[in-house]
């Protein structure tokens, strides 16, 4: 659910980086466009672009080699629009919105929390009436055009729509994906068996309707997300590889808001993060963001402060970004507790519990409801068999002032304590129902896309030259081709080596036009790791016949292989080979 | 804009094949699960599972691989809340609806065209007035209640919504794609260096908020889409990669309704399909289907009759496959003429046109505005020069009466033939502009999924024994890995085998559980093409020492293989090995 924490976005410590360079250059090469910009746009939406589709996709599939391949987690799709019953269990319905103010001139409306900025600590927390006194105090006019404000109101961030013909059928989009992983906990349990740990994963869709947008693709309307909802025994909250990382160093930020640098291991030994299978996915976290290239030095793991953190959590962490607006959430790795399934189990009346079975069946004492039926006989006859029943099915608590409800025909029947008792009884029993507990890792996969794209951004302003040093598993075009000439069969030739390449789904671009230079340039801007050429050597006899160069994006380096080796090649530098080894 | 046709969906021929047993397995084995079922379900809304998951997602890619690396299409991913601009534009908010009618009694929904089936030839065709007028003649009632059908009306089958606060900014979920690739026809084409063609594919969800949808995974409310469109000159609608496939064959059913055999040259050749480019990806389809493992004997292209077709379109085919529902429409392919980009241009204002150059300069006579500079000079005085300018802005057409209407200040003026006169200039021109047709090849991905499964699924009635036949290359999990026991060291070595597969991306399942021949019946339901089996050879001294068993599905054979060769002997068996041959 980390959508709903979206909020916090620091603006604290900006990078010296002005993000409209990387925004036009995102627009000109196709990584992202403004939506809808010829019918004038919808602030908080971007469509991806043909090298953006290819990022995005490739973030996905490194998530996925983590969460499917490694831990053997499983993954479904379910739904983004839902009946209204999923997002009152979910709390969304009361819960999922920001108080706004619209401008009473120009009908602008504006996050309340956002025009309080500067004029209190922490606006987050105040009440409606607080800020409009606030305003009123500190005479806070729109900013748009000093006209006075409206009264502060609350407004629900889901998108609203109906479900069929006529208006009784409400629906919502779904804020995040999590919930279609919850409501669909029996068919998972059931798939894996009816065993816990299960670890199900979704990527998707999620949408929130901002009130006034105004960052980038930090704040989006409709958004992607990738998360991970591992359900856990509540008494066994670790992880069999733990041994393989817990040595493995992390920085962290708790509460206490200083900054320090552990091991796992010593993470949870000092109870800096609450459990082992909490710590090992906020590692395995670092692990993803490291591997799509994110700057470890501008990636830091911090704890959520009390009053940031839901009720019902037992612990969360955010993995941050230092960004050009300041530390921002990317990740938030949480210990949800019973929350998830308890709602939806409470609010559809379907049994949600794990059966865990002990080692050997347990001896226990236990309080039952026992029918007195020498009572029942005479007062109810026939009947009596079925009321004994009824009793025996209910619980000691639900016993009030002696006396306990059950059904009867199509109402409903008080008995006294003279028709039943509560007795404690010894019993064998093999197991216990327990609600599992949620380890839940929640991705921002855009704001994961644009802070690989800002600590990318490399810019030489001696040479005026851009260089995106995407990591190569990222790079949306891994190899460029190019014949130095477009004629005397180099044309032929790089096109043959170019559909080789797309043929075996390595993702190339073949480029003819401009100087070599040019052709270089453009990919280094786009974050191409290597580019190869066609040139008169690769054709003519000689010793470098059926041979092409290759270059490297980083190091400028040059070195000729052979055609025939040109797929093979890429694929060992694509699984890490270094350049310099070739 | 299959969507759209959509509605078709034949009820002839149905196969003797119950499709409950599929739809149980499918819910079962966590292929697809009916969504929302703890609180009571929503018509038309599946959830895909963990195997149907990864079987979408293997579709997706057997389609990028023929739309993206052979061809060299680019893909992009677009938001699905739009503005009603673009639905204003495309034609959506007008014409995207169904007749529907409400019993008065129960007040069930009801497609009134459905309830006329059986009482008119084509209920589709038929008025609100026409379809009353029906019901009240044969005295159709509510199938439901029997109750009194009220009047029938039309139903906008978009979901709507209201982006932002306040409810003046509709938004629709979009009905298709295709659209996000039309808006964004400037920033694609920019992208191209202003060529064509230019291909563009997209895949995600469509929304259809369908009155009372009935069919399973046939009419789902929220669905998934792979479109592409191919932005090509008007006067080439050739192919370069035709004269590869012109001799391959197709079974197609032009509108007079006869079913023909014909290679794709000679379709084209007849004049049944209408020219290259649009032949060449009703081949495609073809070629991809079967990949997919669809049938050749339940699959056919079906041209629309020209009452289906839309207006604008030049040709359009349905690839239709035979399920137990009768003949259904799982992909369209059409030509849309100049109808998208028209439609856009019209509604914002925006140039949509390509430059075409001509091989060669060329000189035309064309008719211009030109201004009498003697008269305005006089008359304007100061501002006779921007008039003139204003004036020669104008084309012949907009000469009306003899009259010419320019802009002036805030206002407009009119003036008469005394300002200026037609007259016929000749020019050299180096090209002209036209708009791009678009050739649409539109994928309804969730019914080619489910025509996959009932086109895999096999019962042996004798042994009661289920098998899905899918293709390798679709199959979610490739490999079954099991220990014989779960012990002797047995499960480490298999669990071993079972992680090196993982690892190198091949989805593969463990399973220690009941007897050798259960699990293999297991993965044999699911569609896994193979298993393999650590046994007490594979660990005790003797030739077999270090090999296992594996287990083809189809032909139930099994071989010993070396345990290093596991993963290169599945990829070469996935890369279309055949097994007998290992």
């Amino acid at each position: 659910m980390t959508s709903m924490s979206y909020p916090y976005c620091a603006g604290n410590d900006p990078m010296p980086f002005d993000s409209s360079d990387l925004l036009s250059l995102c627009k000109r090469r196709g990584f992202i466009w403004p939506s809808y910009e010829i019918y004038g746009g919808v602030a908080g939406m971007f469509d991806y672009g043909p090298l953006g589709c290819v990022l995005k996709n490739n973030i996905v599939e490194a998530w996925r080699s983590i969460y499917k391949s490694r831990e053997g987690f499983i993954e479904i799709d379910s739904e983004t629009v839902n009946p209204v019953a999923v997002f009152k269990a979910s709390g969304h319905v009361d819960q999922f919105s920001d108080l706004m103010t619209y401008c009473k001139e120009c009908k602008e409306p504006f996050r309340a929390d956002h025009l309080a900025k500067g004029h209190h600590e922490n606006p987050d927390i105040l009440t409606p009436k607080q800020l409009e006194d606030l305003f009123v105090k500190n005479n806070i006019k729109c900013p748009e055009c000093k006209g006075e404000l409206g009264p502060v109101e609350d407004f629900n961030l889901m998108f609203k729509t109906t479900i069929g013909p006529g208006s009784s059928r409400i629906g919502y989009l779904r804020p995040e994906t999590a919930q279609g992983i919850f409501v669909n906990y029996l068919n998972l349990y059931r798939y894996n068996r009816e065993k816990l740990p299960l670890g199900v994963i979704q990527t998707g869709r999620g949408y929130r309707n901002e009130i006034a947008p105004r960052q980038g693709m930090i704040r989006m309307r409709e958004f992607n997300m990738m998360e991970v909802e591992l359900f856990v025994d509540p008494d066994n909250k670790d992880w069999d590889r733990f041994p393989e990382i817990e040595n493995e160093k992390m920085t962290l930020i708790p509460q206490d808001g200083r900054e320090i640098t552990l091991t796992v291991g010593e993470a949870v030994g000092k109870g800096v993060i609450v459990n082992r299978v909490l710590a090992y996915f906020v590692y395995t976290t670092q692990q993803l963001l490291m591997k799509l290239g994110l700057d470890p030095a501008r990636i830091r793991f911090r704890q959520h402060l009390s009053d940031e953190m839901a009720h019902y959590a037992a612990d969360c962490w955010d993995a941050e970004a230092l960004l050009s607006y300041g530390w921002t959430e990317i990740t938030g790795i949480a210990d949800r507790g019973c929350w998830d399934l308890s709602r939806h189990s409470e609010f559809s009346g379907v049994d949600m519990t794990h059966f865990r079975r002990f080692d050997e069946p347990r001896e226990v004492e236990m309080d039952v409801v026992k029918a007195k039926h020498k009572a029942l006989g005479p007062k109810f006859k026939g009947k009596a068999k079925d009321i004994a029943a009824a009793i025996e099915s209910k619980q000691p608590k639900d016993v009030v002032n002696n006396m306990i409800t059950i059904p009867a025909d199509s109402e409903t029947m008080q008995l006294g304590d003279e028709f039943f008792e509560v007795v404690r009884i010894k019993e064998k029993i093999s197991g216990e129902r327990v609600i599992p507990h949620v380890i839940e890792p929640s991705y921002g996969l855009d704001r994961i896309f644009y802070s690989i794209l800002e600590h990318a951004y490399s810019y030489d302003e001696k040479d005026d030259y851009v260089t995106l040093r995407l990591r190569p598993g990222v790079a949306p075009i891994k190899v460029g081709v190019f014949p130095l000439m477009d004629k005397d069969g180099l044309d032929v030739l790089s096109l043959s080596v170019y559909e080789g390449l797309q043929m075996s789904g390595i993702e190339s671009y073949y480029d003819t036009s401009g100087a070599i230079g040019r052709r270089y340039a453009r990919m280094d801007e786009i974050g191409t790791p290597w580019c190869i050429t066609v040139d008169y050597e690769s054709v003519e006899k000689g010793k470098n016949n059926g041979t092409v160069t290759i270059r490297d994006r980083d190091t400028r380096e040059q070195k000729r292989i052979k055609i025939d080796d040109v797929n093979s090649v890429i694929k060992e530098l694509l699984a890490g080979k270094g350049f310099g080894t070739l």
